[in-house]
């Protein structure tokens, strides 16, 4: 049995027994960045990437691209916090948080915390449970949005 | 006479002298939390619950049932606070609060304490004093408004 | 099986494969909320008892004792935090945060989260494994220091 | 040519022709980052370890081992913008912090920002040129400055 296999069958134990899912990793997390900023690379983006475990803060990894945008990191830091706090991308927040909206001042009540445009996404283990959150800053909210999706999808297939 | 007879006419001889009207109790903040997490738990919310005295802030009491969202510690706590502090149930704030109504902007001048979506009730006395307010976050907006609706009613029949 | 032995095993699997301790629940923080307090009536402190899981912060339960320190509030919620963001209990880290000391200066760098005197202690499961934090404030350092020493043995016997 | 003598040519003919020293890159700051945690992993400590370049903050990179201090998160980052924005390490630092100390005091005037113990080392060029700064928390004070102090050794021999 490799580590992955052993891994799933404590989820899976885990998990019917009641206690906690895992933490992401560091180095699942190291694996995660390196592949969202080879991807934003190649979109021609300085992506600042901030992965949160279970706990969602403080994040357990950072990586700022060189010349990336100042306030890029805070904003993939509380996009990545956003995402295990609420537990749903900050894409599905975004329309909630509107003027009008249902959740609109959420921005305002958590210290500044909340993040409500696109960028950052929950992620699961193959149960289906949130180990972490992956916030991603840099671009436009388009790349961001499709940067953070593409690292949701990169992690569940590892 | 029991406790509540008692504690009714030492109302009624303070309003009467001028005093300031009673707080509400931690007892009374646990037996209120406790319905209210009841309550959710069969609409299959997990909710966090505060409950704040007359002074507004700090809570008296937080509840947060497991696996509860994280930002809804914040939520909750700042739910109890807008109520007493405004005197209002933050469905009352709510469309004032709107761009373009008459309170727009109180969302950004009490440090992001001031919640303006669904989820809290001042709590009462028999006089209809304000001694307490609930804060209830976790559900969708429209599941905490119903919930804080509850533990209002549920308090004031106590 | 009882559920006590059930999370016995759990535990016990879970850490032998590497998998998260468990956190504390509402319903054991409330157990150990009940019997703080009532400690502390004992004493004469009107006491505020925080509980924190592993996550450190939120805490999952905050309980003010009528008429206690407003102060108290901050100070209970940070002891639970920094016993779980530190693995120590705040007593321990009081030497070492003083002038001259390894870790002077510790109480300046977490926004103010780190408290450097007697009240906090981190709660283990029978492994070992640190599942939360209790933080108490109400009393002078030695009763505070009392009370999270009483209440850290009264959780481990449940 | 490789890429560091190319790097080292443009930073002599930067620095003639009166620029800016060069800053720190996110692919040395991950090299860093392994080689520090490498080594705390042989000296059995869970670190956490940061990495600003000469703006100080926010910091380019951060890593925290798994199971790692959550205040360690705050600490390490606030050890590498201490050593960037008052150019020194933070155990030089110490003493002139402690009461009656020249510096007593600024432990205060930055927001809690400046850490005032071991473990923050600032990263240097070929030419003694700070171009960046290094955070290590995790063990005891002693463990985290002999681990900036390799961190620092190590990069100025890349």
């Amino acid at each position: 049995m490799d580590e992955q296999e052993i891994r799933s069958i404590v989820d899976q134990v885990t998990r019917e027994l009641g206690g906690s899912p895992r933490n992401i990793t560091l180095s699942e997390a190291q694996t995660l960045s390196s592949a969202v900023h080879a991807k934003a690379k190649e979109m021609g983006v300085k992506a600042v990437v901030a992965v949160s475990n279970r706990a969602a803060q403080p994040p357990i990894l950072v990586e700022c691209a060189d010349d990336s945008y100042i306030a890029s990191y805070d904003v993939a830091v509380q996009k990545a916090f956003t995402v295990v706090s609420l537990k749903m991308s900050t894409s599905e927040l975004k329309p909630l948080a509107q003027p009008g909206g249902p959740l609109y001042g959420i921005q305002f009540t958590n210290q500044g915390k909340i993040v409500i445009f696109g960028g950052g996404e929950p992620l699961c283990d193959k149960q289906g449970n949130i180990i972490g959150g992956l916030g991603v800053s840099g671009g436009s909210e388009e790349q961001d949005t499709a940067l953070a999706a593409y690292g949701k999808k990169f992690f569940e297939n590892l």
